[in-house]
C-alpha cells in the first residue's frame, strides 16, 4: 500500500514509518522538522541521540534493503502537501504532523494560538489535498483520548447513542478537553467528521492513550534507528518521564493527588494499532473513531509499577508528589471501550512490567545525558498562566497507600465506587478542582 | 456599564450599540470594516445604504446627545485588542468580530482556513486579554443555534443531563455544525468554555437563530442610523432574502425540499436578548449558554409567510426551490430549548407579520438597488466545492401543500410525529441527504 506518514520524523511517527516499511508498504515521510527545533525553544533534547532523517534512512536501507522517501515541508503550506499527495497518489496517509504538547500549547498567548492554528490548518489543507487529488485515500488521524476528557460516564468509541427526553440518538460523545492542544485536537476531529460528511472521504480518528517505549521490533539493536525520546515537561509522557527519572535516581513525581486515570499502551502496540486500522478501511464517507489503548492506570499506581521494576533492576527511586500545574481532576471516575481495535485482531505484545525493563535497559547508557537536563524533570508551565517551577507536596505520597491498586492485565472498567476510598480530604481537594462548568 | 462591542460596525453589531447606548451604556465599538471589503470581493453590496462609521457615530451624537466611541482595528491583532481591553476596562465584551457566513467559509480552502483562523484567533485573543488586562470582564460571545446541527432529540440549552450506561451527567450537548463557518464557532465555544473553567472567567455563550429585520426603534426613521441589510447568498439570511426578492417580484428560494427547521427572531428581540444577558451576567468561572431565537419555522413555511404579507402589500411572488446548494438534512426533528432568557424577563416585540410589514416597507424604496443586485439571490456556493448556479427544481413546490403548517406565535416543540405527513418519495431524498455518519 502506498502510505505518507505525516510527522514521520517524531516519537511515534518515525516508528511508524519503519513499522509500514518493514511490513512491505510503500512509505513516504512527510516532515519540516519543527519537532528538532522545539527541543532548543525548551533546553530539552530527545533521550537517545537521533541521527539527522536522511542518515536514518539511510541506515535503513542498508541494513533492509528498503527505500523511505521523504518529502520536507510543512502541512500548513498548501501548495506542498496538495502537490505531495498528487504526486504520490496514497492510498492512505497517518496524519501526526502536529504540535502534541499539552504543556507547550498552555505556555503562553502564542503559543496557544500557534498550536491550534497549526493543528487545525493542517488538518484542513490534507482534508482539501485528498478532496482535490485522492478522493479515495483514507486518513488515519491521531487525535487522544484526552479529547473526552473525565466525565463522570463511560467514554465510547467517538459516538453514544442516548434516549434524550423521550427520543434516541446517536450522537458524537461530547468531548471535554483539558488543554489548548487538547482543544486543538477536538477541532481537528470536528473538522474531519464535517470533511467525511460533505465528501465522503473516509477517515480513522484514533483516540490515543498516553504511549511510552523506547522502540519497536523494526529497530533491532541499531541505535542509530531508535526513535526519540522526551523526558521534559512538554513533550515526555508520564511512563516515560517516570523511567528517566528512575534511571538517575531523581523522584518520580505523580502531580497532586494524584489519582487521575489514563489509558496507556507501549509504542510497539501503537504501531501493531495503526496497521490494523490502515490495513482495515473504512468505507467511502465513514468517519469512525477507535480509543487506542492496553490499559487504564492511575498515576500514582504507575509510579509504583515503576518504582518495582526499577527496584528489581537494582534502581532504587522515590515517589514523591508534585504540587499540580495543571488544572484538571486529579480523583474521578474513568472507563473508557476500546473494542475496536480488538476486534480487527489487536494482540498487546508485553505486559507494562516487562517493558519498563526494556526501557530501564535502554535508558540506563544514557545516565549522563539524563543528569545533564534533569532540570527539565519539574515542570514550570502552569495552566493558570504563571511560569515558575511547582514544588513538591509534604503529604500526598501517603495518602497512596490507602487505594487499592487495580490489578494491571485486566480489561475490565475501573470501580465506580473507588473513589470512597480516598480520604476525606483528598476527595474534598479533588472536588474543588473538579470546576462545574455546566451550571447552565 | 462599560461595554466594548467588537464588530460594532455590522448588521446585528451596529444595532446592539444603538441599542446599548440609548440604554445609557458607555459603549465603544470596535472594528476593523472587514465587512465592508467582502462586499467587493462577492459583487454584493448592503442593501440599506450605510454612512462611514464615524458619520453614523456623528448623526447618534447629534440626535441624542450620546457618544460612542470607536477604536479601528483586529482582534486577530493581540497588541491591539489587548491595550483596548486594558485602557477601557470594560465590565462587559459583546463579540461579533467574526467571519459569520456559512457559505462564505465553503467557498475553497482558503475561505476555510481563512474563517476558522480569523474566528478562532480572534476569540482567543479576547479571551487572554480579558485574563491579562480585566479578568472581571463578562463576555457576551455570538455563537449559532446552527452549531448543534439537527439532532434527532431535543436541544437543551449547551448542556444536558443524560444517563448513560446505569450513571447519570451533565454532559455538553454534543455539537453537529454544518459549514467550516459554524464549526469555527462550535470550536470557538470549546476555548471559551475551558477558559472559564481555568481561568475563571464569566461568559455567556448566545447560540442565536437566524435573524431578521430592517432596524430598531433606537434608529427612529433617520435613514443614516440604518443598520446594514445583506441580501445576498452569502451574508442574506433566509427572511431577509426572502423579503428583498419579494420587493422586485423575484420567486422565493427554499433550498431542496424546504423543510429545513430553524429557530428566527427579529432584530430588535436580538437586542433585547443581548442586553437581558449583558444586564444578567454570570458568576465568575461560570459558562452559561442561551439559546436565542423566537419561533421555531420550517423554511418553506417562512416563504408562503412573506407571499402572503407581500401580497397584502400589493407585492406579487410565487415560491420556487432551488437545488440545494447545500449538504443537509431538508426535513427533519427540530426542538430546541430557550428558557433561560424567558425566565430573564424576554418579551417578543412583534409578530413575525408585523415585522414582515415593516421590512417590506422599508425595502421597496430600494427597489432599484435590489434589482441591481438581483444576480446575488441565486447562489452558486456549493458545499461539495463546485462554484456553479443552482437550478431552480420543477416538482417540489407542490410538496409544501401537503404539509401541515405549524401555527406561529406559539413557543410549544414542533410535533415530532409532523414528518410523517411529508410524501414518501421526498421523505426518501432528505434520509438519502442525511448523511449517517455514526456507524462506528
Amino acid at each position: 500500500m502506498k502510505i505518507i506518514v505525516l510527522g514521520g520524523d517524531g516519537y511515534c511517527g518515525w516508528a511508524t514509518a519503519l513499522y509500514l516499511s518493514a511490513k512491505g508498504h510503500v512509505v513516504t515521510i512527510v516532515d519540516n522538522y519543527l519537532r528538532r527545533q522545539w527541543d532548543h525553544e525548551l533546553g530539552a533534547q530527545t533521550l537517545t541521540p537521533i541521527q539527522p532523517l536522511s542518515d536514518r534512512l539511510r541506515t535503513w536501507h542498508r541494513l533492509t534493503g528498503k527505500t523511505i522517501d521523504v518529502a520536507v515541508g510543512d502541512v500548513c503550506d498548501y501548495d506542498f502537501i496538495y502537490s505531495t499527495v498528487k504526486a504520490i497518489q496514497p492510498e492512505t496517509i497517518v496524519h501526526f504532523a502536529e504540535q502534541r504538547s499539552a504543556p507547550y500549547s498552555m505556555i503562553d498567548r502564542k503559543h496557544a494560538v500557534f498550536t491550534q492554528v497549526n493543528n487545525v490548518v493542517g488538518t484542513l489543507n490534507v482534508l482539501f489535498a485528498m478532496r482535490e487529488a485522492a478522493p479515495d485515500c483514507h486518513i488515519v488521524k491521531l487525535g487522544t483520548m484526552g479529547e473526552y476528557g473525565t466525565p463522570d460516564v463511560a467514554i465510547p468509541e467517538g459516538f453514544f447513542e442516548v434516549e434524550y427526553r423521550g427520543r434516541r440518538a446517536v450522537l458524537p460523545f461530547p468531548r471535554q478537553a483539558g488543554s489548548w492542544y487538547h482543544w486543538s485536537k477536538v477541532h481537528g476531529s470536528n473538522n474531519i467528521m464535517f470533511a467525511c460528511k460533505i465528501w465522503n472521504l473516509s477517515a480513522t480518528d484514533i483516540m490515543q492513550g498516553v504511549v511510552f517505549g523506547t522502540r519497536i521490533d523494526a529497530m533491532g539493536d541499531d541505535s542509530r534507528l531508535f526513535s526519540r525520546l522526551d523526558f521534559d515537561q512538554a513533550f515526555g509522557t508520564a511512563i516515560n518521564r517516570f523511567c528517566c527519572a528512575a534511571v538517575i535516581g531523581h523522584p518520580l513525581t505523580p502531580f497532586g493527588i494524584g489519582h487521575q486515570r489514563r489509558g496507556f499502551l507501549p509504542l510497539r502496540d501503537s504501531m501493531q494499532c495503526l496497521t490494523l486500522a490502515i490495513e482495515h478501511p473504512p468505507k467511502p464517507g465513514e468517519y469512525r473513531v477507535f480509543n487506542q489503548f492496553e490499559e487504564i492506570y492511575d498515576i500514582s499506581e504507575l509510579a509504583r509499577k515503576v518504582q518495582k521494576v526499577a527496584r528489581e533492576t537494582g534502581l532504587n527511586v522515590e515517589i514523591k508528589h508534585l504540587e499540580n500545574p495543571r488544572r484538571e481532576a486529579e480523583d474521578h471516575f474513568y472507563a473508557a471501550d476500546h473494542h475496536h481495535l480488538f476486534e480487527l485482531g489487536y494482540h498487546p505484545a508485553h505486559s507494562v512490567e516487562r517493558e519498563l525493563e526494556i526501557m530501564l535497559r535502554d535508558l540506563i547508557v544514557h545516565r549522563d545525558r539524563i543528569n545533564d537536563y534533569r532540570h527539565a524533570l519539574i515542570p514550570d508551565i502552569r495552566w493558570d498562566g504563571r511560569r515558575e517551577k511547582v514544588s513538591f507536596l509534604p503529604t500526598a505520597p501517603r495518602l497512596d497507600l490507602s487505594i487499592p491498586s487495580v490489578p494491571s492485565g485486566t480489561r475490565s472498567f475501573p470501580d465506580a465506587s473507588r473513589t470512597d476510598s480516598v480520604p476525606a480530604a483528598s476527595r474534598a481537594a479533588a472536588a474543588h478542582d473538579a470546576v462545574d462548568i455546566a451550571t447552565h
